[in-house]
């Protein structure tokens, strides 16, 4: 039966790497038998600035009803930074509740990474990032703003709930992983929601006695990722120390254009979501410089998700051929164009 | 005249590294002429399971009276998590008013770091960390805690005062240095906090024509630091944000062995305190398998903070002799022990 997925290319390089990604799924839709339908979604900077809304509600529910959600990325230099990533990627995260925002670190073979001498079976991990609360609730505020007594707060919410089950979710991946799971906060300091995490993340442990697990203050992470990658398998954290850490991780797997991310809503009530790590990229946008590499692999983490574990193997095989081939994983040194990129994953899938 | 100099080794390796930091600077007096006084005070693990406080009053009263304190690190397996390092060192930064954390990243010659093929010339940053408040102040709660409905918030707490005058010391200090300050938050989501870091920054930066500036989220800094560190020159950051960039920092210059941090009461109404970034790792702690380069090169900020620059170059220079003979950074294939580094350090000093 049909799966409609909602395409969401955005701004600056969105629409290049999504559409090498589209080619990338569609090719794998004949090889493996998918029934895919794209319906295309024109939000971003332009839609902003011609209707002055970032989603409109009715778009909204037109979304609501895919089977899942392509997002490219969104920014451009034309609007007031946060307006569209606020608007329209850290609404629909909590508008259509994926709260596990799954992002992989590994580094695939013949891909430069920053760190010497760091192997690829010594990276291999997944970060599982709280998407829906923490510091990202948008709760604070000030008093006294703009005088020199002023004070700006900014919370962190953290429900039982919404812990309870992102770190579930780590527990159930980690069991057809190499069964650990690594809880990353700073409870030593962020005394009230550390304690949380650390009580729930210790109540599921004593649920999963086959998983071994392992707490890591948030600094020590930032230090261990870039020395001793192998030390993880899953990562549990919350929704800003998440955002810090898979950036880290995307540099050590060799940059963000190779990061893919899946916005995971378990339960199915409403679409996940999966897009690159990385954002809009103007600077480099319509010259065919981007590497559409980290688009491509969250489009096999949506296959994944739909059902379709074959063909989320063969976009990732693709990925895994072609990128040796890459002179840079950026740029014009690149040696190939993003469009050729997509052509050659396409047709890896093809004769796979 | 006299300066008298608390000194706080602490738990784990602190004694270890400290007693080489005290040998170099004994050394740098004898050297430069200088007088330094030191008086131990054995604060820490031991001293807290004992009487059942971590500073009493009246030692923190003596503390308060010197002109520098060097601390160790402190924390033990004996000891509940964060109860000293919120009693001793969150305290003191705080009674102390020591609102500047200055932790200079700097990839020293002949040190190997894990990121290929950087080389001393693109790695000399200092990043000044707001010391006093942001999430560091321990405001928070809990509602239902332990049920079903709990609901834990953490709140970061950044005033007008404290952010500008961490802000205006990085612009003091870019002065002397390449002219050149980054402003690191994450300003699109923590957008109360985040509103007033920026605006305040922008301020600051409009008096300093002469120094350009720049500001990164802090996500972004992690990518950065790993793949383009020679892009910073000072940069200025939260309390948080500046724990978590700072590791990332030492693993850069290569471990955190060797980084160093002051801090700093710029106003002298108080003490400042010399730390390495490390912890006492208990693990290593008593077979000379720490490297005190970290200790040391604190001790070299403190006699910069003293008024003695050239003895603070002096432990500088000790250090940056002594580390290209070392096997490895830390452990026991350093193949020489921490004490013998120590040695080596102050023959250094003396004969220069
Ligand atoms: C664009 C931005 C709001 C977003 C975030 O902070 O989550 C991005 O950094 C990410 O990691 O997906
Ligand atoms: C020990 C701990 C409380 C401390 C901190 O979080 O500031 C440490 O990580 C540091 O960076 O000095």
């Amino acid at each position: 039966s049909t799966q409609r997925i909602a395409l969401v290319p955005g701004d600056g390089i969105g629409p290049e790497v999504t559409a090498q990604a589209v080619k990338a799924c569609d090719a794998a839709a004949r090889r493996f038998g998918l029934d895919l339908a794209w319906e295309e979604y024109e939000l971003g900077a332009d839609y902003w600035r011609i209707t002055g809304q970032v989603v409109p509600k009715d778009v909204e529910q037109e979304l609501a009803k895919a089977d899942a959600i392509l997002f490219g990325a969104v920014g451009d230099p034309s609007v007031p930074p946060g307006v569209l990533e606020r608007g329209l990627v850290i609404h629909l995260r909590t508008a259509f509740d994926q709260y596990v925002n799954l992002r992989p670190v590994k580094l695939l073979p013949g891909v430069p990474t920053p760190i010497e001498g760091l192997r690829p079976e010594q990276c291999d991990l997944v970060i599982l990032r709280e998407n829906t609360e923490g510091a990202y609730v948008g709760a604070g505020g000030f008093i006294h703003r703009g005088g020199p007594d002023e004070i700006a707060t900014q919370e962190s919410v953290n429900t039982r709930k919404g812990v309870e089950r992102l770190i579930r979710h780590g527990f159930r991946l980690a069991t057809g992983r190499r069964k650990h799971v690594t809880l990353v906060h700073k409870a030593n300091i962020l005394t009230y929601a550390g304690d949380l995490w650390q009580r729930t993340f210790e109540e599921v442990a004593a649920e999963h006695p086959d998983i071994t697990v392992d707490y890591v203050h948030v600094d020590a992470m930032c230090l261990y990722l870039v020395t001793q990658p192998e030390r993880f398998d899953v990562v549990v954290t919350d929704n800003l120390f998440g955002d810090i850490i898979t950036d880290l991780g995307a540099a050590v797997q060799g940059g963000l254009g190779l990061a893919a991310s899946g916005n995971l809503n378990p339960t199915c009530s409403a679409p996940s979501m999966f897009e690159p790590v990385h954002g809009s990229a103007p600077d480099i946008a319509g010259r065919g410089w981007a590497n559409p590499a980290g688009s491509i692999l969250s489009a096999a983490l949506m296959l994944e998700h739909l059902g379709h574990p074959e063909a989320a193997r063969g976009l990732e095989d693709g990925v895994k051929a072609v990128l040796p081939r890459l002179g840079a994983m950026r740029g014009p040194e690149m040696g190939m164009s993003t469009e050729d990129f997509g052509d050659a994953v396409a047709a890896a899938i093809s004769e796979s």
